[in-house]
């Protein structure tokens, strides 16, 4: 007998990221060493302020907090964002347990089953996962490595916007491709919002990570942003705390807010103790991202560098995030990636990427594409171009791109 | 200009918890003292092996966690689970973050938006709020105060079943009854949802507070159990830890493991550090558990005992949990609650207890009845019940009943 599965239970993916894991383990297990450029974890130290406010948590019982997060946290995260221009207040805020609850309970909020969304890609391969497990349709719009994976012109969206299209997610800076969206373009991707009574879902996780002195524009510090924003953030790059499941659900919108906090409330609490690191983690001086900054330019121009130097390779400029999403000269990057786990040692090491065709919604794209996420330091970095160099060389399924 | 909400951001219900706490904040600011029976949070010390953990923890970087949960955690939970005599493999226990989101993914994973649940009710009021998230309408099955809110026989169940129906839920130990289901009880429930190819999904997170020597059985210790059988459970009252937001789900069935393991893939990973002291907290000895059920023992034969004192007051008995769903001689439970926080005073004190109208998915059902949480120590419930006590003589809503 088989009992029935849900449709959103079949449509779930798996992660991109980690059906390659086994491969990973197994070579590990063998004494390779793996270069891990396939996930967005960060090695960047947590802030110290971080620890200490945990380890001086002096708490009998472990208690539910407010569902909507603790008050305290609620004011220092306004108040962080009103210094980065952003001008929200405490109850435009809600606590969510990570950017995926809050990316999740925004979908929710405003998408029936079987409503649309118009995302640009190469996407976050999480955002179908979220679409799947909600019953949301993800149409997605083709962006181009020649052009930097720069945002569509408006036809594009108005050509597939229909009566069921609920909302427009980006991801700014943008995981896989680093691309930062500029003002102008921010704005008109609103002016289509209002036109067509459409939500902006932006997600921003990656504000912090911008180089070159961009400082990227959130869709909340738009003219006319009051009622069709949504921003969705997170601690986990922000303060290297991927691990505490501590995010934010913005919006100046109080008719979303109301249902998105009795969504909050039905899951009753975000994690207590690690709300009360992060609150500590906000007195984090400004210093520790300015070298945060200095250290992921250092990676990404030296991955960048060594990436173009290789005959075949396409690497578009990358303006923030930590990733590249990269063309490489070969047959399919799932088996690429693969073959690099199983089968391919250089000075008994070996680099982990994340096949390009998790990234895409279209079946059948990203096929000669891989997100390398410079989440390693520079001499690493290093040793792992120099495997993917030799490995293109080798690689059975190599093109003649 | 007024964008549109989701049906289920309009269905999703506000806590019939928390929709009275600004009642209670203003109660508070005047000085008055209110004791808290309105949410099952207990004042137990969570066990000093999670706080040594906690605080011994030296990590430089809080990394994401294995979606599926750290693997030592679901060693150390199987385990338990096996001590208890529930046999379960580490593989067959799904790390998530609370029970919240473990009852969420067992009805996304099978469950279609307008597919049905079948829930005894009084029932656990996030049910409504989670199966509101998610589009699946709940079809409650009366039960009765008078006969200890047991389970209804077979033929209720049956009557209800349509081809919409794909699960039945249950809370055993039962939030909010404290009714305590018997092996012969559960085995009758498991026969129907055979019969029928529907799932049992049972909220076990109670099974620790069982009284008077009675020995909680699970649904899956039951024969003919692997196939449809979910078991949701959570850390959050086992030792005391609703804030750690650390919860399993549980099934034999491999069919279901791999869908819910990719929705947690979805949201990457439960909270990192507080895995990390559960994983200690199962070294708490079974002294804590045998104090546990001594305390709470004596506040539930208080509670009754004064209770049952009181005139017009119904209180069945209750064999586990650590709630009483109570009938009271008032017109209005909303009202009467309400009016306990704004206008009721004895000795500047007074009470706070949930209305019993949440705990139905029938509307107009519960409005003579609230939950009681027996949360608070033995001389807190006396004086609490001293306020009860006087206050139901003075409410203007009182009946004859």
């Amino acid at each position: 007998m088989t009992l029935p599965l849900s449709d959103r239970a079949q449509a779930m993916p798996a992660s991109p990221i980690r059906k390659l894991a086994p491969y990973a383990d197994q070579a590990k297990k063998e004494g390779v060493t793996v270069y891990h450029l396939n996930i967005g974890q960060p090695d960047v130290p947590s802030p110290q302020q971080f620890w200490d406010a945990i380890k001086n948590i002096n708490l009998s019982v472990l208690e539910y907090s407010n569902s909507a997060g603790i008050a305290e946290l609620r004011e220092k995260a306004a108040a962080d964002y009103r210094r980065q221009g952003i001008e929200v207040t405490a109850d435009q805020v809600l606590i969510t347990t990570a950017g995926s609850e809050s990316l999740s309970i925004a979908l929710s909020v405003i998408c029936n089953a079987g409503d649309e969304v118009i995302i640009p890609e190469p996407l976050y391969a999480n955002y179908i996962g979220f679409a799947a497990g909600t019953g949301i349709k993800v149409v997605p719009i083709p962006t181009y490595i020649e052009s930097g994976f720069a945002l569509p012109p408006s036809e594009e969206f108005e050509r597939r916007i229909t009566e069921r299209t609920r909302a427009i997610v980006i991801c700014n800076p943008g995981n896989p491709t680093g691309t930062t969206y500029s003002r102008e373009q921010l704005d008109e991707l609103l002016a289509i919002a209002r036109k067509h009574d459409l939500y902006v879902i932006a997600d921003e996780v990656y504000r912090e990570f911008c180089y070159d002195g961009i400082r990227p524009v959130s869709v909340l510090q738009l003219e006319n942003s009051d009622q069709n924003v949504i921003m969705v953030d997170s601690v986990s790059k922000k303060f290297s705390l991927c691990g505490a499941r501590i995010g934010f659900f913005v919006t100046r919108n109080s008719d979303l807010m109301g249902p998105a906090i009795r969504f909050a409330q039905a899951r009753l609490s975000s994690p207590t103790l690690e709300m009360m690191g992060v609150m500590a983690a906000y007195d984090t001086p400004a210093s520790y991202f300015d070298e945060l900054r200095a250290e992921y330019t250092k990676r990404r121009d030296l991955l960048i560098s060594r990436l173009r130097a290789i005959p075949g390779v396409v690497c578009p400029d990358i303006q923030g995030a930590f990733y590249a999403m990269v063309r490489l000269p070969i047959d399919d990057s799932d088996k690429f990636c693969q073959w690099m786990l199983e089968s391919f040692r250089h000075k008994n090491s070996t680099v982990m990427m994340a096949p390009g065709t998790g990234f895409y919604a279209t079946p059948g794209s990203g096929k000669c594409e891989v997100r390398i996420a410079y989440v390693l330091n520079t001499e690493k970095i290093g040793l792992a171009m120099d495997c993917l160099e030799i490995a293109l060389q080798q690689y059975p399924g190599r093109t003649n791109a």
